[in-house]
Order: structure tokens, then sequence, then C-alpha cells
């Protein structure tokens, strides 16, 4: 099925890529424009482009390939005439669901469900999923509040003209290095690079410092876990300051590793203790699963490496998952309807995907391959380091979710072009970080593969 | 290939549409939900529920399915071998689009761009459409103000962190009744319902009086004239008084129906004086095409029915358009890549279904169809209000885009109700209307079908 290794006719981007480029830019903003794709030829791990060639893609579509192009088994629903309806009319989910929709749940989403939940609400993407990840807790802040649910008259009358007491001064309290989306609600929690912000407006929630760990992590112990203290002692702080500045922090929201940011880490024992802090103050505990979730973190969650005794208030998710939405426990329900709904809600066709997919990922161990895979890669990564030491540093990971730094931004961008006429895809993240996002269905020889031409380009530079 | 009529076997929800009620309402809230469809059984204007009733559809899943159910022209695209694969594979479309995407977007939304339109961005709901439509009106209002592109450093340092002057404090006019999506950017420039917008906090913007229109219009004309000058001089004062508070207003979204907050209009002369105020202030016009667009009004832009000079500044659409996204001028597309960016921008099996809508609106003149079954419709309409005066008032509409108030909330959600076990699937919207929403192949013995049911179910009352 899958082909036998890289093959490249011209380099990257090639002459029908470009022309096709041209043709788009007349109409949209096509800057950030990698190549065109025949993803009818893509197979597994290769992403076929325009021109004919062939790369090992361990990126996937910014995380979102779960199994790899193709994959017989999601082909399969494609040719059952009795599916194709389901793409052709797309329903409103929260009115109007089909008839498979509660079983599709069950052997999806519900089957993967993290401890502690047995409850999900799909969206259509990662931003809508964590705005209504917001909203719930929101919503569930303020009913705490007033002690019931019905509001009074002034609070439903404000709240249609944005006014307080109906529109509330509440806040979510997000961390520096943070990704949770660009939609102005998430785009106020993040907090990566200048150029998705600058000149959006925000809202004025508090923003702690993610730990910045040394590395290697053995050698400095005792360092980080004094800058995890420090961290966790600016939360409270800032919980404590914007009670006071009358703006409470109903919510925490974090990723299991900053993705977008830089790939950046902190210790499973700092998540138990910003846990806590939630619980202790009544904010909500919001994990934003969206690039981490799925399984390549050699869990299904990456949450749960963390063995949490109180689970989260809300796990959300989408990209690998295929579809958007978000766990929550009970009381995050709201009371009445329309308050947590849109057109779509979702689309479920996508859960249909998602139900073979897990079928795959359980009859081909995937999680199991994801955790063989991903040692080949991070000792690969080791061992790149150290022999080039003045380009190579922090190489990390979990799973096949890896990272590594380069000595500087300009450098690492022309690394990730230089793989890529060698036929590997790959991304940056933070300003100087390479990342490694394979699908579950990458496996050590294709590790190894990545691993030598990695090798031949840095070899190049 | 269309059934011949509604057909009825139980009372809506029946027993089996309960039984998965029940199911689901374990896993989430339900408390929206209708009644479970049976989409493969469907067709054209019918939709069938599970438990096998045939209801005649004048509500299309909220105005989003554009040639009803099952239309064999989109059929075909399921049935051909070479368009699986872009189901299957979901593309990063900003990085990496397939070859197909710049063709699909010339032969569908390039070939339907209202007058003044060359270009257009993707994205996946009405939500994000605006969210990013409000994005891009941020930038090119501060671009406008620096006199270039290049922020200080001053500028990138604080939006990371959500603050002045990287963060500007600019904001959205809208208007009272206005519906935008919920997400927390486009739910601060919505004011229908407060259970949409109750808990959640919002940004101070400005919400302008929308006109409220005395009926029978032409009983009116002077009142309704003055009123709409009322609105229009407030619109300025708040611009005025908003630049004065140091939130100048950016832009001005507006939808040329008030569908969710009524089906409220104002007159085509009170769009283009409201047009030409924004051009004054250096306030962008974005027209909210969401559920207007797609043709239901009798021309594909309802706001090509206000015969604008100056078009607008950006069209935001989504539902009936399959796919959201919205058209801009050439001077919002932002200088620098990622600042208008998400993971999936949008899906391009959306664009393909849309091209096949496209080709069947033309090769069937479904835009004259509208035209003949509105006029079916309103006068229809017309003629049932002269016949219960008590219950009815002010039927309004434009193509098949109509709309009759009921004399109380109550009796309105009692009216759906019956006409659903009567089998005609009908919604509401503002407080105390029925909004029509047929697809666009609902033809005049349809709208006979629908009115003479209609009939039946007022005399009922
Ligand atoms: S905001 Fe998620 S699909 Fe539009």
């Amino acid at each position: 099925f899958e082909y036998d290794g890289p093959h490249m006719k011209t380099s990257v981007p090639g002459p029908l890529s470009l022309a096709l480029q041209k043709q788009l830019g007349e109409i949209q903003n096509v800057q950030s424009l990698n190549f065109f794709c025949d993803y009818e030829e893509s197979r597994g791990n290769y992403l076929v482009d325009v021109d004919g060639n062939r790369m090992l893609d361990v990126y996937t579509q910014i995380a979102s390939i779960p199994i790899g192009y193709n994959h017989p088994a999601l082909m399969n629903i494609m040719t059952n005439p009795r599916n194709l309806s389901s793409f052709v009319n797309r329903p409103a989910l929260g009115m109007l669901p089909p008839r498979m929709f509660p079983e599709k749940l069950l052997d999806g989403l519900i089957s993967v469900a993290p401890k502690g939940f047995k409850r999900v609400q799909t969206m259509a993407c990662g931003s809508c999923a964590n705005e209504n990840a917001y909203k719930a807790i929101f919503i569930w802040y303020r009913t705490k509040q007033r002690g019931h649910s019905d509001p009074t008259s002034e609070e439903t009358t404000s709240s249609v003209i944005n006014l307080a007491p109906g529109c509330p001064d509440l806040s979510i309290l997000s961390f520096m290095g943070g990704f949770h989306g660009r939609t102005l609600g998430c785009l106020s929690t993040t907090h990566t690079k200048a150029i998705q912000k600058l000149d959006v407006p925000a809202f004025d929630w508090p923003i702690a410092p993610f730990p910045k760990l040394r590395y290697p992590l053995a050698q400095y112990e005792r360092e980080n876990a004094q800058e995890e203290k420090r961290c966790l002692e600016e939360v409270e702080d800032l919980i404590v300051k914007w009670e006071k500045k009358g703006k409470p922090v109903a919510g925490i929201v974090i990723e299991p590793i900053q993705a977008e940011g830089g790939d950046n880490y902190a210790s499973f024992d700092f998540f138990r203790k910003l846990r806590a802090i939630a619980k202790k103050h009544g904010s909500a505990f919001l994990v934003d699963e969206v690039q981490t979730g799925g399984g390549s973190t050699g869990l299904f969650w990456a949450h749960e490496h963390w063995r949490l005794d109180d689970p989260a208030d809300i796990v959300s998710f989408s990209k690998k998952l295929l579809t958007g939405g978000f766990f929550y426990k009970d009381e995050f329900q709201p009371d009445k309807p329309m308050r947590i709904f849109n057109t779509w809600m979702g689309d479920p066709t996508r859960n249909m995907f998602l139900s073979e997919v897990l079928k795959v990922m359980r009859t081909e161990n995937l999680l199991d391959q994801v955790n063989r895979t991903g040692h080949v890669m991070l000792n690969g990564l080791y061992d790149l380091q150290a022999r080039y030491p003045h380009l190579l540093s922090k190489a990390r990971g979990l799973g096949t979710f890896c990272a590594i730094d380069v000595k500087d931004e300009d450098t690492r961008n022309k690394l990730i072009l230089k793989a890529r006429n060698k036929g590997v895809v790959l991304g940056g993240c933070g300003t100087q970080s390479i990342r490694f996002r394979p699908a579950l269905v990458f496996k050590e020889h294709h590790a190894q593969l990545f691993l030598s031409i990695f090798s031949d380009t840095l070899a190049d530079m």
C-alpha cells in the first residue's frame, strides 16, 4: 500500500505548484502556502505534491492526519453507498441529528473519553471547541455564584447589550507561550507570536508564566523545580489579583505540551499542582488537547501522563480527532437549551471517520507503535544533537510528539526547506524549534529513514 | 425523484426519535433537539425522520440546504472515485491546498462574487468567517492609522500580552436584533436573545438601534423613513462617541435582513446611507450574508437589492454556500502571512459541492424559480393574515425568504409544533415570528402545499 521512500523530481515548490500559487494569489493571500498536493496519490506517511515529488510527512497537515493518507479503512467508508447521504446532507446537529449519531459518539469519542468524563459536545474545529468550552465555564461559574440558574431581569436585559451584570467581567487565565486558537476569545488566551495577535483587540485576562525548563532535565532538576514553583505562585497571585480587579478567574486553560509555542514541557507534578490550585480557587480547569490528543504522545490523551486523582473539568480536542469538541463534567452542561449552540455543531461524517480511526488504532495497536517509534525518534535526535552541538539542542518528546531546537530562527527555517528538498516535510514551532508530528502509522523504519535524511541535511549545513 | 407530499406515521418526535434522544441525553444536552432524521430517505424538499414521517421542509437545517436533500448532482460527486480522497484527507488549506483548489474557487465562490470583489478567503463556518472578517478589519484599520505596515517593537511586545498599543481598543459597531455568531468576538456583535449571551463576557462595543418598521409598509412610509433617519443619526453619534471614548469604530457589521432577530427589514435606502456613513467615518462596511446569501431572496446576495454604487468592504457567508468565508477588497488582505490563518481554513470538499450547486442553480434557473415561488408564498401569507388577523400579522419577504408574525411567542411555538405533526417543518425567529427558509428547489406547488397545510393548522388553533 505505501511507498518505499521519498522520491524527488523537482525542488519544492516545483513549477506546477508555483503556477497554481500564482493563480491562487489572485484570489487570496498565499504567503503561508508551501506547495500544492496531489492527495489522490498520497499514501500512508507519504505526501505527494502536484509536481510528482513524494515526501515522507513528519508534519501531517499541522498534526491533523491520524493514520496517514488514504488509509484503506477510511476509503471504505466512502465506498459504502449507505454512507454517502451523510456527506451530501449536512445536518443542524443540535436540532436534527442523523439516526447514527448517538452510536457514533459511543463507539467514537465516548469510547476514548479521558478518565472522569461521560459527556462530550462536538464542535467543528479547535477554535469553536475552546470558545464554547470558555462559555460553558462562564455559565458554570455564574450559575454557581447565583446559587441557582435563574437570572434576574436586570441580568437578562443587560446581557443583550454587552453590559454587566448579564455579561459579567470574568476571565480565563492562560500561559505565556500558550496557543488556544485565533478567534477573539481564544486569541485572548493565545500568547505565542506577535503576528498572530497584532492589531486585534483582546480581553484583559491574566497571563501566567509557563515554566522555562533547562535541558538536559536530569542535570537541572533543582533549578527546574524552583522555576515551576515560581510559576505556580504567580498563578495564585494572579487569581487573587484579578479577583480584586473585579474580573475573577472563572477558568484556567493550558496545553499539556505548549505546541505552537515551541513544544514547551512542564513536569507532570506541575500540572497536578496547577489542577489543585484551580480547585482551591473555584476556577475550572480546562486542558486543551487540540494538538496533543489522539495518541501521538503514547497515551491517547497527553494529560493522562499526569495521573490526576481529580480529573480536569473540561478537555477540548480537534485535529487528529477529525471533529472538534470538548468533554465536560456534568456540572458544565448548561441548564437551558441554545446556550452552547450553533448551526452545524460539528459534522457527523467526521464522527464516522473517527470511529474507523479508533478501530484501526486498536487492531493495529498503534499506541504501542507510537511508543516504539518514539523511542527510535528521540534516541536518534539525542544522537544528532550530540553530533551537531553547534546546531541542535534540547531534543525532547513524548511518544512521537518530539521536537528539537535549532541554533536560531533563520537556520531552523533553512533546515526545514533543505530537508523538504531531500524528501521530508517538517514544521517549525516557537522561535527556533522543529516539531515532529508524524501520523500514528509512522513506524520504526520511517523514523530511521527520517533520521538518516535529517542527518544528511545537517551535514550539508 | 421527489416524494409527492408529506406522509405522517406518528406524532413527532415519534417513539424511535424519543428513544435515541434518551440515549443521546446521557452524552450531551438535548434540549434543543427536534427529532432524529433519516437522511438517506430524505429527498428534495422532504425530510424523513427515523420513525418514517415524511415532512415538507420549510426550514432546511436552519437555512443551510441549498438544493434539497440528496440532490442527484451532489450524489454524483460522491460516486466519482476520483473525488473520494478529498473527503478522506482533510488538508491544512492555508499551507498545502489540493491541486483543484484554485479552480474550484474560480468556478465556485469567485463566479458568484458580489460586484466589486475579486478576492475570497474560505473559513469553516459562519462564526470563523465573521471572526476573521473582524480581524481583517482591525488589521486594515491599524495599518491605515500607522500609514505603513511595520509595527513598532512596543506594539509587537504588548500584543503578545493582550495590551495596547499592540492589542488596540478598537470596536465593531453592530445593531440591536443583529446576529453574527456565538464565538466571543461575534457574540459581542450579536443582540438577539438573552439566553445566547447571558453570563458570557463581551467587548464594550457600540450597538445602534435597527429600524423598527411599521406594517403595512405602504401605509407608514413617512413614519418608517423617520425611524430609519433616527437610527442612522444614532449610528453617527455612536461612532463619534466611541472615538472619544478611545475605542474607535473600525467597522460596521449588519445583515441585509436580521434573520435570527425576527426577519427585520430596513429599506434599501437605509443601507445605502449606512454604507456612506461608514465611508465618511473611515469604518469598514461588513455585510453578513450568512443566512441571506445563496439565492433565497431572489438575487444571489441579498445586499445586491440595494444597488450600492460603492460596494461593501467585506461580505461574509456560510450555510447555503456550504463553506464559510468572506469576500474582501484588496486593501483588507493582510500584508503578512499567518495573520488570518488556522489549521483547516475551510474544507475543500465543501467547495466541490458548491460548484455543483451553482451549476444546478444555473441550469435550472433557480433564481427565477425563487422569485416565482416567493410570489406564491408571500401572496399566500397575505391572504392568511387577512383571514386570521387575530393570529397573524406583518407577512413580509424577499423571494422565498419570508416571515410572518404570530400574536405571541407561545402561540407561535404551538403553531410550529402543530404544523410539524401535519407534515411541515418550520422554524421560529425573533420573539414571535415564523421564518420560512425553503431550499431553492421549492416550487410553486410546494408553496401551495405548504400554504394549504399551514391554513389547516391555523383553522385548528
Ligand atoms: S469556528 Fe470552528 S468551524 Fe468555524
